[in-house]
């Protein structure tokens, strides 16, 4: 299957590449050729025309089922809207649930843009079945708390997940280890985690710091901070890691990050709107922390349309240090893209349009009053697109959405289950 | 002429109404009929299902024709943005240049749900007749600096605005007086305008501490805040105003505040993407200070889509307060519609779906992955939906967009004209 695209605006993200104007073409699951007037025989042929080509967008921490829950709790203090609400609500989520509420975020997804991402929930099985079926690439993470328990229904099932599921739905499914938080992993389960990741090779997400209320109780409980806490335990020197937020760290706590494999998923929106903070995002790239961008679950965020994590995370900076020059719009689509890859720890397949990768392409629509005229392709994308003008979305060379209309879900069937799922969900909560 | 809204969720916004399943029937420029099933012989009907009608967004601080410079000057620092790339760009710009840089913003407008504006720029006559021709309502000034000469050519031009478009294109034109800002308007002309407006009884849009330069600047020249110099010249007690931004505000200046008639406009994304601050939101609010939000001009926005301000205003004010509760859903969006009328001076005719008010009107296609499911409508329409989710836009009775088609502006034409001229003013800068 070859399929050509013509006549667009070719943003790769690779090295510092600029815009150039040509076509793309794509044999199988992967970029053949990226120039000037590529003359093939294609099977498909997609006239590019007033769109922009760029890496499809890659969102690092995820939460995917949580879809069903969006506009359910907002505005409400962050340990309300966990105990009140998110957790009673998850507590009666069934497997088929998880399954619609994984299946709607990608919908979502697909909409705005996003190719891969890394998710942690649980019922991994369902989400994986849809991952492979709608034709996304994501790192699935079997979430693991032990707070009553020695958790070990909850490991079997994440090994389970990474036996069954690692390298499948050809190639598009990776697996990480999942341990949730450091004030939800006591240290001994979280050491044999920590041996199992070294063994298997198998990167670890983990939330980090993301409120003051945990760097608080990780204090009382061991005298230290969530990242000595984890850096002590030798994560960051076993295991490739995946940090998500990072929102409250230390001068000190930076210096501990230095050199870790994987890197940190800045959260700006959730951040905001659970009012947890603005993470040292220029501090931890300033060290050479590899950050990317993620959307938290939609229960926190409302939303999963990627352009509003990168205007989000570029505006918060420019505020922090009330200096408009930093995270440009460059930096800011770096993260969202190569940088995501990295996190996803699948840099060498995805997160640029380079010749030789997978074909992870999406096209946005320029011929659009908010989008005219266009003076720096780079500057409307950081600062002007929004989900809606993703025209077309391409993952390991399959048109996954053309025109806006998603070709490997049906939104009608989709709009019906979670409508009555979700009710069910939060009836007498 | 009659229109006919059918099975639509009704979000009126009028006191504390919550969202009811209904029909809305316009006649002329009016809302005649809001309620359950009301039959009527309409020239047209608009089928409903699935969609929420809410009053049309206002935009209370824009520089319209600045949409031709968007993307065009990124991630400078403020005073380098405005005096190497904003005022060159400007000082190029032809009449028929503003003429078509305020319809593109218009179309930004309309096909993101605002209905209304405040704009205050240069070559009004222009921006009037582009007004005129494409439906919306707007409250235009003619901003005044007074840093070289007496203004009075600009003074002129100011009161011919007023005399001419005052109360015309059936009343969807209202004018201001637009002293530039505090650090640009020394007190003696300041004074006179405050008198005028005085006299005229016509309101003065103004900025007003939108950055700590400013305030280091009044400080060194008046010894006073940019607020106190404005209460002591006695603009507040003079005159009704509409504030734009009101970042730096001391507490004593939030009381000088206390009892104005009119009030602020909010313009979080322009502050943040400028990296200026944050305005306490909150404290204005509890002071009893009405509120608004407005998108600034998309030179510095680079975007003029009020859901991006509208997420970004309660975003904001979480950060600020380390907590989700405040600013919740329903006030932000009381800012964006009802509050924003108020600093407009319209009030009376708009910023709620109340019978006797004009038809002012959008409706939200909620059929999307990212509104689905629906447990809270104005959740959703503060933290989820974006203006590309606006399927119709109505003014004064008449239909601008409708499935996202514009009835009113050319968008082949649009974009031509745009193009060649933005190129153009760029030439060389």
């Amino acid at each position: 299957m070859k399929i050509l695209i013509k006549d667009v605006v070719i943003l790769s993200m690779a090295g510092d590449d600029q815009p150039i104007k040509g076509d793309i073409l794509i044999e199988g699951d992967k970029i053949k050729q990226v120039g000037k007037q590529l003359f093939d025989e294609a099977d498909e042929v997609i006239q590019g025309q007033g769109m922009v080509a760029m890496p499809g967008l890659i969102n690092a921490h995820q939460h995917t089922p949580m879809s069903l829950l969006k506009g359910f709790s907002d505005d409400l203090k962050l340990m309300d809207w966990l105990t009140q609400k998110m957790l009673p609500a998850e507590a009666k989520m069934t497997p088929e649930d998880i399954y619609w509420g994984a299946k709607l975020s990608m919908a979502e997804m697909i909409k705005s843009g996003t190719t891969a991402f890394a998710d942690m929930y649980i019922h991994m099985n369902e989400i994986a079945a849809a991952v492979s079926e709608v034709g996304m690439r994501a790192s699935l993470t079997r979430g693991l708390v032990f707070l009553e328990d020695d958790g070990g229904k909850r490991i079997a099932e994440a090994l389970e997940l990474i036996e069954r599921w690692n390298g499948r739905a050809d190639g598009r499914i990776t697996t990480m280890l999942g341990p949730h938080a450091p004030y939800t992993c006591p240290p001994e389960p979280l050491i044999d985690i920590i041996k199992m990741a070294e063994q298997m090779s198998i990167p670890v997400h983990i939330h980090l710091a993301e409120t003051k209320e945990e760097v608080i109780k990780i204090r009382e409980k061991y005298n230290q901070t969530p990242t000595e806490y984890l850096y002590h335990l030798g994560l960051f020197e076993r295991a490739r890691v995946l940090l998500a937020h990072s929102v409250h760290l230390t001068r000190r706590d930076i210096g501990f990050l230095r050199g870790i494999r994987g890197g940190v998923s800045h959260n700006p929106v959730s951040n905001l709107k659970l009012g947890c903070g603005i993470a040292p995002v220029i501090e931890m790239i300033n060290q050479g922390i590899v950050v990317g961008l993620g959307t938290d679950g939609a229960g926190s965020a409302a939303t999963v349309d990627m352009f509003e994590e990168i205007k989000a995370a570029t505006w918060l900076q420019k505020l922090d240090y009330g200096d408009p020059t930093v995270l440009s719009a460059r930096i800011t689509l770096q993260m969202a893209t190569i940088n995501g890859a990295k996190l996803l720890n699948i840099e060498d397949q995805t997160g640029t349009l380079e010749i030789g990768k997978k074909a992870d392409i999406i096209l946005i629509d320029m011929k659009k009053p908010h989008l005219q005229p266009v003076h720096h392709v780079e500057s409307l994308l950081a600062y002007s697109v929004n989900g809606a003008d993703v025209d077309t979305t391409i993952v390991n060379g399959k048109v996954l959405m053309k025109n806006r209309k998603l070709l490997t879900i049906d939104e009608d069937e989709l709009f019906e289950q979670v409508a009555a799922r979700a009710l069910k969900i939060v009836e007498g909560i």
